[in-house]
């Protein structure tokens, strides 16, 4: 159980002024976060446990998927990145870069295909080294010119990646498809999978010959998506003409406009990048050959962006249970001994519970309840003292109901 | 049960040979992490779980100490450097810098205490919030000119930091004397409260009101203590002169020279970097007052090193229980039915193993196993196929017996 009397962090009416982004605003008034300059954010109590909780959701499906999770350096070395053409700031205008005492010029990770294959030159040889897939949770650099979607686009941000490394084309093409689904695995358990798409995607800094994003519908993404209004598929605004509409057997009339927010993208690089790099295994025929590769990319902190995007409302965040920081909020309203023993008893039925014993109005506890946005709120205050009714409101919907101790438990387990 | 067939990391038999530090060595030849340039590496699966263990060991005593974790940002605004003039590169050299676009100074964190301390301004208002105490584990970097230690000593590593924000000196010490003890449970539990002593230090560029270094005897360290052959405490070379002998009551014989790393600090601060920077409470009276500053770290790749440098041995990495990736090596040299069986029910006992499923030689098995470190080695070959005897090795001290299924688990569990 956590006291709010002993976190730190405060609520606030009110966002800073520079802040224009709603899920920023909202984090930042919650105590979730905490805004270093446009484009960073720092993590507080709150904001970790929502950030810790999508991680591992997110690495329970990439586990199934056999991968294993590393974690690579933010510095990085200048070679890895000339011998493939992305050292330059001429083709990849997001770098930081600074220098070493010696004055070696270093780089600060942006993402991470050409380390890891270098890495990969030390383990692979054979055939029968492949595949590999391997995966990190890694804060990013980015010197993006502009930052102002709160926790959604920033300069430092949480990403994970993963690469796959295989023969061939066809063997890759099976996990791309297992990566696929995967994905989408992950923005069901979000709550987010009845309105994220899954759409081919034009090019960037990526090689494109195969790669696709995935696509929420959210009113503060910065890309836009058409939605089939029957057929559950979108098209990127890139590709949206009439070729690929006349490859879909569809019309203009067919679908809705929307703004939609990438929360992943998975690319296919070929072998082009394991060429460059020397990364090559024998076959077994004893033939050198070029490895194969992949990479696959979910934004952590901007999932979690998205999900106050599309859940909150006009009275504050509103999480999915399963990364909300903790599942149920207790309004304290009495002193009464029975107060905390009916929350070590929901807590030891496994319900991690924030305990409201500031001494504050009521009011004051209610407001900041919808603020923070736990799924469950209960109070317990005289009524509860005296004939053992909790009152429990669902934040989500706002239902509100009288329940005993063990229906409380049904409710928040179901 | 991970497969080493599924593990991507190979063994070898050199290290780079522009590797000197036995700890990276020793990790490289493992497959436990990989050389991104000097004092930059990267943690691959095996490396990649030490750390994490080490880190939940670290964590666990953190939240004993009522600490709350947090993750703050890399990337530093200059603004809360320059007010405390620890921005310049004449008062810290290890800074690694760079632009924004539009052509703003930015840093990258070496440390974190100010922009900590001017978070805290937006929670601290009054004496009834306080005392803070937040935690992180963070990846720092630091443009060490010199970098020849392995993990040791890195230009980027893991620290884990921690900042305490109270009342006065008093409700400080409290809590700085309680680190100490959560520090040194930390150093008992990983095998090294022995060899560790808590010594008083000198400045660098932290404050040093009162500050302490906790200093493990291990050749590859890079410090001098001066270790009492009696009464369980070390003199830091810098303050071993005639007037710390005469304050301990003790003379030069009594003391053995040692090299030692270190392995954290503990730091008091005062008031001053909250008068700079503004963090202020109201106390009882109305009346505006500094908050009472303290930091604290541990180097958790730093540690990882320690422990290589003090347990390894000829043959290899030696792992402590409760830091290996795996608390058990499967040497598997028969392809029967029973051998995964029985691993399978060691697994549900609880007991995590790691399996040389490869069609390599026994011989290179056992030099693997050794190289690799679980404390715990079976052999699961034609013997025990046949009658079921189970030969275990002991890595740390080499003893070896044959066991029961049941007595394997015993042993390990012991």
């Amino acid at each position: 159980m956590q006291r709010m009397t002993q976190l730190f962090t405060k609520t606030r009416k009110t966002a800073p002024a520079d802040e224009v982004a709603m899920n920023a605003q909202l984090l930042i008034r919650a105590g979730y976060v905490h805004k270093e300059m446009a484009g960073v954010y720092s993590y507080l109590p709150l904001g970790y446990r929502v950030l810790q909780n999508i991680k591992k959701i997110v690495n329970v499906e990439m586990e199934k998927l056999g991968s294993s999770e590393i974690i690579m350096s933010t510095l990085q070395h200048k070679e890895n990145w000339t011998v493939t053409d992305r050292w330059s700031d001429a083709n990849v205008d997001v770098w930081f870069k600074s220098k070493l005492k010696n004055d070696t010029e270093v780089g600060f990770g942006w993402s991470h295909e050409e380390p890891i294959t270098n890495l990969m030159k030390s383990h692979i040889e054979s055939y029968k080294d492949l595949p590999v897939y391997v995966h990190q949770f890694q804060n990013k650099l980015r010197n993006e010119t502009r930052a102002k979607s709160g926790i959604m686009r920033c300069r430092e941000f949480v990403m994970k990646d993963m690469y796959s490394y295989s023969l061939n084309e066809d063997e890759h093409m099976k996990f791309y498809n297992a990566t696929t689904e995967a994905y989408m695995n992950v923005y069901r358990a979000l709550g987010l999978g009845q309105i994220t798409y899954v759409t081919s995607a034009s090019g960037g800094v990526f090689t494109d010959k195969f790669s696709h994003e995935f696509q929420t519908v959210c009113d503060a993404g910065e890309d836009i998506i058409y939605v089939h209004k029957t057929a559950g598929y979108a098209i990127n605004e890139e590709v949206y003409n009439p070729e690929t509409l006349a490859k879909m057997n569809a019309t203009e009339t067919d679908f809705d406009k929307k703004k939609a927010a990438e929360v992943g993208n998975i690319f296919t690089f070929g072998t082009g990048k394991c060429e460059q790099m020397g990364l090559v295994f024998k076959d077994n025929a004893g033939v050198s050959q070029p490895v194969f590769l992949g990479s696959y990319g979910i934004g952590i902190t901007r999932l979690m962006g998205v999900l106050v995007e599309v859940f909150a409302d006009e009275r504050g965040l509103v999480w999915p249970t399963n990364v909300a920081p903790y599942t149920l909020h207790v309004v304290g309203l009495s002193d009464d001994p029975k107060v905390g023993e009916t929350i070590a008893a929901i807590e030891s039925a496994g319900i991690s519970t924030l305990y409201d014993d500031r001494d504050v109005s009521a009011g004051a506890k209610f407001a900041d309840a919808d603020l923070l946005g736990m799924p469950y709120r209960i109070t317990l205050g005289k009524k509860f003292v005296e004939n053992g009714e909790i009152e429990l409101k669902i934040r989500a919907t706002g239902e509100e109901k009288l329940v005993t101790l063990e229906q409380l438990i049904a409710a928040v387990r179901a």
